[in-house]
Formats: structure tokens, sequence, C-alpha cells
């Protein structure tokens, strides 16, 4: 039995529903937008994910007989349980693949359907997108911060319980961490994961050598030590350097074994130093330092300004709430009805909606395969590469840039995910939706991934879109 | 097949379950306790959540033959697979009852249990209890500002996944809110839900008045009209009450009926003001006013001191997600290991824990039956309501207060909850266990219930707690 999310959402979605049923609207053709309006923690850019949970939602959709005894006893009305009770996804949703850089705006996914089915869709799309988006992209930046250095995912503990706690492994595994201590990530989604041992651990033996001596004869060759249950440099490194010395002693082949040393605790930059030279001078430059306690990406790159010695960083709470802005804010909103564009108006400019059916245009930059901009279009307009083009700033629209034949290449971001009804996407598995995120990543210059204050993409609004949604804020309607 | 979340933990909780296996230690017996050392939000006490998840998933703890496989394509061995495959719980739990009040270092759960047991069963009762105690202390805190004002649950598309939402939201009732617009949350728990309609069901139609008239013949007795979706005074106001007034036209009894209009954007405090008068002034005083919007127990404050005409508060990101201090930052420290009491030492003296085989005892005082204090104990310890009680404070021992005789009453927190690994608790409904937060809540003096700055709840160590902790400090283990 496969998890089945279909009473994951919010009441209004099935009183709405009820409502279009018995106005006789129910096959009103719709078009609505996921989207997005600001990055989180002030990036530069977002992290698309979530699209392999969407697909098995939509593909397990299904009001199962208890489920329409319940709703009955809220009062919903027989016919339109009958409606319900037979229900599945007819549409077509159209989507970035997963792991896309994408921008605010951009609509994420694209949903045409009846509107009814469109509406009942809404909110569990909305919970998996905010979610898994916000924590890819926090993701992002700390492995940014990391430059290079190992990241791994620790946060399952500190997890809005253990579904954000595997699909925001899954996220993070996404975003460029390298592994996560999540066994069920590991076996659901083919993560790497790792593990070694607890404060627990060490406690539970009468002395911390023994604890150590222990640890190291059931894993020999995959040992890491967490060095800071009682004093880090005067009894858990010495006793570290100990244990690896017998190993040596023992094996003859310790450099190709995978030893390392944890630090949980007090100060990283100063301990990490020392622990570095008490191992080098022991003759253990091959061991490795792992450093853990409350990291994100700003504790990171401090560190790394001060010189600290670490080559793992285990990131738990910061990266798994997204601790600093723990909601990623993605909205979905109606775009067309029955062939009509629609708009929702708002005194917040920022809230006023883009009308109309529409798609996103990335353009490149020929020579260095970097994004220039992004185009959000309507969906029957056509770009073509040997013309020259011509970018407005949607909001100061004197401000453009003009694009010659040859110096630029476009690629439309929608790819089908459904069509009638039927999944058409074929799902990646995860280390190629990592490996697809890093390479939209290198389309990036520094300056958009820069963790404070980046560039910010000029997204375009095509000319149609431009005038369309002028149009309709002149006659706005009542 | 009920929810398993059996490899929902860390790696290295197998890791050092293989430890202990392969160290002839499997079966010594250990005393782990559950707490956390800060209340979030800067709230005076939190409210202790999980309980009812942590029972579903000890009772069904088993590594399937699938999740063996896997085990062992990550390396673990034969002999210990093998015990996994027949594993389950055997220990003992004990528990503060859901819907507690609970203060920081107190044990919220205690597990006796061979140490690898209480091991393997960490990281999920971690993450079960960080979650759910998070959103039901924030919901307490959201619920204490509208003073007495409904507040409705709407967070599920902002939360971090579905079960966030769904056990959030279950939180968010025990910690005092009326209702959850979380459909799964009404079936599963029996939450009162309630949901209208959205923006795009007035964008749908030709006009906001066609919008308003559909939804209330559909809806005539339970109608809440969202009313922000073109311009709320000029447009959205006017329509509801023309829409309001057809119907009492139409209906004799529109006094019973639950009217309302909704605020989802804009200046809430100015907007309610008029639209309550607008309301009053068509004769429409009975309809009511729901807002939402961002909202938090900060924006509620504010708009409560503008004197908002707000009848009902929605509350949805800043809720499901904790939005300020999305971490509870419980941990699980080893308190004992075969009858000798282990203690963390650690620089950051905020970080020691307390050692032993513990209990909780509330004080309260006999006259106004509210808290005097909490008391962590040793087990072992017996406490005479027919003797005087002093109560030191932990930290600063020259700080303590006498109560005599006949002032005071004593009660245990801990219930058990399993024995042998038989649950022996009965388990309560959610709106019972809602019953016995509020009635919790009324123990406390307003002082700590304030949201800034609340006085800080006395958590004394017993006497011989107390020595005990300075005797294992000042032999610290190396």
């Amino acid at each position: 039995m496969r998890e089945n999310l279909t009473m994951s959402t919010d009441f209004y979605q099935l009183t709405m529903a009820q409502g279009y049923f018995f106005n006789g609207r129910k096959d009103d053709k719709a078009v609505f937008d996921l989207f997005y309006r600001k990055n989180p923690s002030g990036n530069g850019y977002s992290i698309f994910a979530g699209l392999e949970q969407i697909i098995d939602y939509i593909e397990n959709i299904n009001f199962s007989e208890a489920n329409i005894r319940y709703l009955r006893e809220q009062g919903l009305r027989e016919e339109f349980l009958k409606y319900l009770s037979k229900f599945s996804f007819t549409g077509n949703i159209f989507a970035f693949p997963e792991g896309s850089v994408v921008f605010p705006y951009e609509p994420l996914i694209k949903i045409e359907a009846s509107i009814i089915e469109a509406q009942i869709i809404e909110t569990a799309l909305l919970s998996i997108v905010n979610h898994q988006s916000l924590i890819a992209t926090k993701a992002s930046r700390i492995v940014e911060a990391a430059q290079g250095d190992k990241v791994l995912e620790f946060g399952l503990r500190r997890a809005h319980g253990h579904e954000a706690g595997l699909y925001g492994a899954r996220a993070a595994i996404v975003g460029g961490c390298f592994g996560t201590s999540n066994v069920k990530t590991g076996e659901k989604f083919g993560a790497a994961v790792s593990g070694t041992h607890a404060h627990s651990w060490v406690m539970s033996f009468d002395s911390e050598l023994d604890a150590f001596r222990a640890y190291a004869k059931i894993f020999p060759d995959n040992c890491t030590l967490l060095v800071d249950t009682y004093d880090t440099l005067n009894s858990g490194v010495p006793n570290a350097i100990k244990v690896f010395k017998e190993l040596e002693f023992k094996y003859s082949n310790c450099d190709n074994f995978n030893f390392a040393i944890r630090l949980d605790s007090g100060d990283l930059a100063y301990l990490s130093k020392k622990a570095r030279t008490m191992l080098d001078d022991a003759g253990l430059s091959y061991v490795k330092i792992v450093a853990s306690s409350d990291l994100d990406e700003n504790l990171i790159t401090s560190l790394k300004i001060q010189g600290a010695n670490i080559d793992i960083w285990g990131v738990g709470t910061k990266l798994i709430t997204a601790f600093d802005q723990p909601a990623f804010g993605a909205v979905y909103k109606l775009a067309e009805c029955n062939g009509k564009p629609k708009i929702k108006v708002s005194d917040n400019v920022a809230k006023i909606t883009n009308p109309g059916n529409k798609k996103v245009i990335r353009v490149y930059d020929k020579k260095t395969q970097k994004i220039k901009a992004d185009i959000i279009a309507l969906n029957e307009e056509a770009f073509d590469e040997r013309e020259e083009l011509t970018l407005y700033d949607p909001r100061d629209s004197w401000k453009h840039m003009k694009l010659q034949v040859g110096e630029y290449y476009l690629r439309e971001m929608h790819k089908p995910i459904f069509l009638k009804g039927h999944c058409v996407y074929e799902k990646s598995k995860l280390n190629a939706i990592k490996e697809y995120c890093q390479k939209e990543k290198e389309s990036l210059w520094d300056e958009y991934k820069r963790l404070i204050n980046p560039h910010i993409m000029k997204v375009d609004l095509s000319d149609q879109l431009y005038d369309l949604k002028q149009k309709l804020l002149y006659n706005k309607q009542k």
C-alpha cells in the first residue's frame, strides 16, 4: 500500500469543489500557477524540489469509503460525494525538472485541468513544494559555504516529524549534501548514509578509552570517534590517537581506512586546529576531522575564515528546519478560466499575479553557458533564436538589454509531467537529480550564488504578457 | 497497515547497536532521559505533545525483510541483522501525560531498557516530541494572545510536508486552537475542521457578486465570504452585505446561521473596524469577522491593542512552522548504565546532564492550586506532604523557599506508558487532551504565561540528586 495523501488538504478545497459541482461548473477549464515571491534566506535563486512526491500523490489520489463517510459527517452532499468517490486527476501538469534553479514569480508548476480537479490538488502540491524546495535551497547555501568540503545532513531528530526528515534529507541531497544520517532516506532514495556513535556510547563504558577501543574493534576500517564527551583536547583526542595507533599496529593498510574524529561542541576553530596538530604530530595526517554543533552557512563561513581545520561538516537543526526562514511561501493562483486570463489584484503590488497560460524561457549566453535572464511568456508566443532579443526589466521597463543573434540560446523550462491524467515524465534517481542541480548551479555566475546580497536574476515578462497584465489591471474586475 | 517508522532513525543508532551487540553488552540496563533546555519563543513553559504517535511507533517497530536486506548492503553483520529481524521494544517508558505544562531539564520521557533497545528508539522519539511540543507551545502562545477568541489552524500548505501538517494541526489543537483547515487531522483525530473559499473562487466568476451568490446558494447556513480579492471596502464588503441581506430575505432564521466575512490582506486593524461599521449599519451585527494574513502572537497582540474588530483568527505559516524558532531542541541523554549514574560533562554548564534514574514532583499551592515549583528527584526518594518542604534554586542554592505542612500538595508527573514492552497507558481523545492542557495552563499564574519576559518556574533538584551531581562532577570520568 502506498502512502495516500488524498485527505491531506484544506477543507475549503472540498467546499469550493462542492460549490463548483452544484453550480454546474465542475468542468470549467482552469489554469493555475504554483509560484513563489521571494528566495528564502536572502538567496539569489531557489532549488525546485518535490516533483517525485507530487507524481506519487497525483497517481494515488483516491477518496476511500472511509474518507467519504467522514466527509458525509462534515455535511458534504451525496451527489458530490459520489463524484468524489470516483475522483482522479485527468488534467495536464507541467513543471521545471526537479533540482532546477528557479526564480521568483516563475510558474514552477502549471496545472491545466477542470477547475474542480485543479482545486482539489492545490494544498498537497503546495505543502510538498514549499517544504522540499525550502530545504534544497538551504542545503545549497550551506554547501556553497563549505567550498567543496563534504556536507552531511544530520537533522532527523529536529525535523518536523519523520516525513519532514525523510524528504528533507532527500532535498538536502538534491541541494548538494553528500550524504545523510537518515536511514530511511538511504533505503527509499539511495542516498549515502553514514553514522558512527554518540556521547551515550562513551558514557556507557567505564572509560573513554574503553569505549573507543570497543568501537574500533567492531568498525576497524570505518572508525569515527566522537572526542568531546569529557574533555576534547586532554582526553578525547589523545585517546582517539591511542586507538588509531593500535589499529595501525594491528592492520597494515590503515591509510586506506576511513579514520576520523568528530567535534560536536566547544570552539570548533580552536579545537580543530589543536586537534589537527595533535593528529599530525602523531603521524595521523590522513585522519579526518568532522565537525557538527548547530552549524549553518554563516558559522561555516566564519570557521573557514578563521582557518578551522575541518574536513567534513555535519549539519542538523539549521538545515532540516531551514531555521532562519522555515517557510518557502509558494502560492497557487488562478491564471485562466475557460480561456479568459485572470488576475489577482492587491494593494500590495508584489502580490499582483501574472495572468494567462504561461511558459518560462531561459536565455543563456552562448559563450559562457551562463543564464542571462528568464522570460515569463504566454504559452502561444514563439521565440526565434535567429532574431535579436530585447529583454526588459519587469518593473522598470526603461532598463533593457539587447542580445544579438548568435550571442544567446533559449531553453523552455517546463516539461510535461502529466498529460490527460497520465504521467509522462520519467523520474530520475536521486543522484542524477543532485548532479543536474549541480549543473544548474554552474549556469549561474558566482555573483548570483554569494550568500549575502546576491545579484538579482532578471525575470522578464514578454511584451505580450506585459501588455495583457496592464490591460487587465486598468480594467480590473469588480 | 499502520505507518511504520522503524527505519526513521540515524544510522549511528544502528552502528552503536551493532557495537553493543558484538561487545556482549546488548542486555546492559540503561536509563535515558528525553528533555529540553530552553522554552521556545521565549515562553515561560512548554506543552508536551507527541505521546500518541510515540505509542504507535513503539508498538509497531519491526525491521522487515526488505529493511534487513538494505542494512546488509550497508555493511551490518549477519548475526546482528538476525537480532534486528526479531527486534521489539521490551523495556519501560514513563512520561508526562500529553498536554502537560513542562519546564526545561525535566525528563519529559524516561526510558528504562536494555541499552540497545533504548538507543534504537532514540531518533524517532526525539523527532516526534521535538516537532509536536514545538507546535503545541507556539499554538499556546497564539491562543493566549487571542484572549479568548477562537483561533483556527490554517497552515498545511506551509507545513514541512503532510505529516508535519497532520500532527502539527493536532498539536495546535492540544495547545488551544479551536479547529483546523486540515481535513486529515479532522478525520484521524476528530479535530473540528472548517473552510470556505479562496480568491480563486471569486476570480473564476465574471464578478465578485456572482461568486458570493453562487457560494451562498450552496452554503446558505454556513457562509463565510472572502472579501479582499479586488477591493475590500469598495467591493468585497458591500457585495457580502448584499448577499447576506438576500439570504435574510430568503430565510427567516439567519441569526442562527454562521455568517462571516474573511479579511486576508491589507491593514487588518483599519479594514476590520471599517467593515464592522458597514456590517452593523446594514443590521448585520451578528456577522462575524475572520482575519488571516501571516498572523502570529505579536501581530494579534498589536491588532488587539489597536482595537481591531476581529472575532476569529486564522493562523497558518507562523504557527505550523513555529516560524520564529522552528526547533524545540529536545535531547536524549544516558542517565544510568547498569545501575551506575552517568553524567555528560561540558564546558557549557547548561549542557551538563542530571545523572541517575529520576522522577519529577510538582508542588502545588493548596489554596490557589497553582504550581509553586517542580522538583527533579531520584526515583527512590520519598516525599511526604506531612513534612515541611524546602525548595532550593538549582543554580543559586542560597535562594530557597520553605513550605509548611498544609500549605502545599505534591503530584508525581511521570505516568507509566510501557511496562516490559506492553503499553499500559490509555490514550485520550484529542479533545480531552486539549481540555487537560487548558487545565494545566490554569495551574500557572499569569506571570508565567505572559508572552515576553515571563516569570521563570523554579525547577529544583532534590538534595540527593544535587549531591550526586556534585560528586560526579568532582570525580568526572576520563
